[in-house]
């Protein structure tokens, strides 16, 4: 079938030292045939087939099993995908499998090739370490991105700009949530590499790994202070919809306080009794004007007093 | 009796290596009778008959005794029950006690036949996994609805739909707080199945009990997750509702700061003082409504700029 | 004295192999002679003197000490009452001393009368133990009550009922914080009698104590459940007003959007200017109907869009 | 100087076993002459000389050190002030630094004085208890005020009293901070004394010292307690003013919708137009009068419905 | 090039037992440069450059290599910044990367020639220390600055002034999470020098950084606190304005309740209706006067007794 030629494909293309090989779906045949070559357990094909399973490593004794997720944000498409990773790792081969064909190893050639030739040399481990920083890596770029995203965003918010809008700081939210419970267990579980390596691990390669624990504590830092500054974001949000309120109501209030009652003094003269003496004096009208302008401007002093105006 | 019986029959419907006995009913007759014949402690039926203890695992030398509760979780009804189960497991047999006839045992058979021959040797010790993972499971797709509604109950407020209210989100949470009540202590008591195992207790099995500990870890991820979702949910809903408040607030400010200070003009000219020069004059009329668009006018101007029209 | 005679009458009332000594004050005087008689620490009788203490168990070589409270919670009276208790285990007696006469040693008694007659055989570490399971039975039993109570609250919240007011549920919070402290100390403490249980204690009785450890858990997580369940109330009567408010400020606005500009349409006709043209058109009058008309039906329309109506 | 006649003068006034010197100023000069008699180390003294620095406890081979703070509060003053004190415990002396004069040893000699003969028989050590013991009695009966205070202006707002400011509050909240910060540390600082005790430390004395453990729990849980009630006391503010601004609303809705409308209908037969045939039929006064009455009191009617009025 | 020169002229500069060399800018190539001279980890050149990267401490066989960063706040400028800085530790020689040329050694320096005779004996590690010292002591003073300013907010607000803005807030905010997100991990990181110290490390330092832990214990307490006076001033903020609000409501309400009543009252007489008998009467002016005073004095009434005037 065509996804049998893609694993030969792969095997014969990086015939070296290392065997990769990079299985671009995760059709449940596929990832069968693939069970039966590697020979690694039932249940590990039924994690890498469960696209809903939090990320894990499990070591074994020739092998480990790691699960992640490869996420795609762009600020530009307002979306936010993820896709299922497993990475089956034994002493001269590595097996990726991912849910759709993508570009992570090209990153992953690249960072090898920077590599300087001491590195090369290495084995399976060295380059489980490369594929696990990049994809670490790649979330701290994403997290640095709705940062910098939510920094503008509270930008416009303290200059009184219309343009954020709460929908759009809930969908941030949203994103960050999704992304931090499908990042967060790798916090704990690529610790267990340092504590129970596997027979085959190098030693230097482990002192690779204390990179990445730096930058996943980093991640997980990161983490919180998005958090904190979306939640400080939101009811920035809804401070600023109070103040709104608030100045909004001064100035029906400001208006209604002045107006009304001056309204209701010419109602008074509008009344058609026929015994009304003000209405024959002859400064009647000017008088009436005057009452009204000393209550229309009582009230406003009232107000100025009190900032409302 | 009636309940006598169903032992007898289920003992024999089930006399292969393994007895299953399932109990269907919690009548304090019935549970006292499997006491006598299944020899567990007088403190065991005290837990099963109490309907209300919270899940746990207690590990004696010769068996194993789970509380546990049986979620039916329907969106269409919008009720949600729960069914208190106990299970005793000996080295050769599993006592299921239920409070009511349901369906549970099916789903078990159907799992056993589901897995290969290599499985169907198992003892009691596999049977007692599999009907734990079953449960964890149940607990996942219920979980995973849940979700799903919370989400989209969620969109519908983002994009301003009124279908959603106070109540139904409410109503959601105080269901999760119930299940999570009744489930979240089963997360720390199933291990204790891996510390301290009873000796019947074969190692292969516990292997697969890493699973159930993966999938009660998830559940915890999910319940903390599905948490803050809903109180993201009723945070928007309240914010939802301030937006609305003082959406109102301005068009009531905006038609009030716009006629209320005119119709005084208005009702200056309706005073009926007999000396007021302008009613008389030619253009006094057209001169009175100019004025009343000036202030219009000038309203409309400001809350314009402010951004409230 | 009356006190002296009280204890007295008591080590001969139950003159069996276990002394029951049940002071029913704290007065000074009493309680320093039984510190004589039972020869017991200056410092625990300072502390059984202090009704402010908050529960503990001491274990000492020879003896115990623990210090709890007893809370009286009647829904009808709404008064919440507790009661400050001590108590010291001795291998052959137990003291009981508690601030007012009460009828805790009743329901005791009736629990030591329906243990079965392998239960009567028990020394003083049963008594204990039965003492203790009795007031964590009460302090359940009252937790159930006040959460039946929450709940018919929040129901009558839901159902949009006036009858609960913000005072009733502050004044539950009050109560829950008052038993919560005066409890949550016993969950830590209890646990020591296992950790370093006195020489005295029986085996069997320990088995007997996981029972209460059971509960003491269950209380815990029934305070965490009531606690949030106060906290999600009080939010719902502030989500409601806020509803309520909105609901307000709503009517409010229809009814000034639609009445403020015609009612200015009304006072520009009852200008009294000599040269109004409209005011003698034979439809004049119709006319301006049609008018108020038009901009009220505009009015409507607007509001009805808007879901205001 | 002066300050050296003090220790002087101290050291002979208190001749006996034990040495306590009391100095009463935390003077550079004071305080470097006391490091040369006592021999300390250089950073004790810049600690005592740091009125900043948090409660600690720090236990060498032969002296133990420990900062604290004296709060004095006073509800009448309304005022909030601590004081900086620093305590070195040799074997035979015991030097007690503090910011201002006072009369905490006063109370000291009091309790030793109350205490009986077998205790006076204590050294430095036991000394060092009374001490600590009587600042921590000393907190909690501030706790104990404050707690007082918060229940009291509590009452007020829930039986709708004006008297509690929401500033009033917030200072309070302040001073609980501040006392809560300063005396915090002191909890884990002082259990040193029990994993680590000094040397010279008798065995009795740590028994003692039990007891201001049970204190610093209670003063902790004491802080939680009254930090929930602060905490609960600002919220009631929030929610009775919510409630407030309600029926504020409701008012003005009641009034504006019963009176807007029918002034609406008054203008409209104040309209000078020469073609109103209402204006001149027998009953058209009545009439009118009429149709304001039905649309007030329908008004009226669907406002007691929604509960309004 | 420069930076070479740079780095020989700190060498000759400080040609004493311990080298002293500071890097005044991050540039690859010079720290690269100094990668070769001091022989470090090619990862601690990355972690240097990355200025980005979260404090921390690595203890190695021969070398400590610490990150940090140094902040500059000034209230004036309302301006915040923060700058990379890593500092390696070799038994004769310590090295400071710095981002931007800055007087920080002078600081150092002047604490050094502060220090008495023995302590200028000390080697790099002291240096180490006082380097350390100089920075936490910073963090120390930029918080006590910030709490000040946080304070004199407060008290601005306590006493209604309206100098404090809520954007003033938010942005004081902002800079205390970044400074907490760039010092908390140093609170931990630094420890790592007590658990396992360098070879070279001396001893009696140790009991001077002893005095470090200390002051970093403070720098913690010092950000809850200032982070919960940051939380309370916010909601200090919000709750004002709230208050404002339901004020401003109040007027509204007030002059709205007391003048739309008796405004109907006008206009009903101000009807053209050609029988409306009232209009004839003598007393007719005089009486509807009265009824518009008894309809003003009952709403005043009323209101005076809801306490709203």
């Amino acid at each position: 079938t065509d996804s049998t030629e893609e694993i030969v494909n792969s095997l014969n293309q990086n015939g070296g030292l290392v065997h990769w090989v990079n299985i671009q779906t995760l059709d449940r045949h596929v990832v069968k045939a693939a069970e039966k070559i590697f020979k690694f357990h039932q249940l590990t094909t039924e994690d890498i087939l469960n696209t809903n399973h939090l990320p894990k490593l499990d070591v074994f004794e020739d092998h480990c099993f790691l699960i992640m997720k490869i996420f795609t944000y762009s600020e530009g498409k307002k979306r936010f995908d993820y896709e299922h990773v497993g990475v089956l790792l034994f002493e001269d081969s590595l097996l990726l499998l991912q849910e759709y064909p993508g570009d992570i190893f090209d990153t992953v050639r690249l960072k090898i090739k920077e590599g300087s030739g001491s590195i090369r040399k290495g084995k399976s481990d060295y380059l489980f370490y490369v594929l696990i920083d990049t994809l670490v890596d790649h979330y701290l770029e994403i997290m640095e991105e709705m940062r910098e995203r939510a920094e503008r965003m509270e930008n416009s918010l303290l200059e009184g700009e219309d343009s954020v809008t709460l929908n759009e700081i809930i969908k941030m939210k949203r994103q960050m949530n999704r992304m931090r419970k499908f990042t967060f267990p790798l916090i704990t579980e690529v610790k267990k590499i340092k504590t129970e390596p596997p027979s085959f691990f190098d030693k230097s390669t482990l002192t690779y790994m204390e990179d990445v624990f730096d930058h996943l504590y980093l991640l997980n830092t990161n983490f919180e202070y998005l958090r904190e500054r979306l939640m400080d974001l939101i009811n920035l949000y809804h401070y600023k919809l109070s103040e709104n309120t608030n100045q909004v109501m001064k100035v029906l209030t400001v208006v209604s306080t002045i107006f009304i009652p001056i309204t209701f003094v010419a109602g008074l003269y509008g009344m058609n009794f026929q015994d009304m003496p003000e209405l024959g004096w002859k400064y009647g009208y000017p008088a009436a004007m005057g009452v009204m302008a000393a209550i229309a401007g009582g009230m406003i002093y009232y107000m100025r007093r009190k900032g409302w105006m």
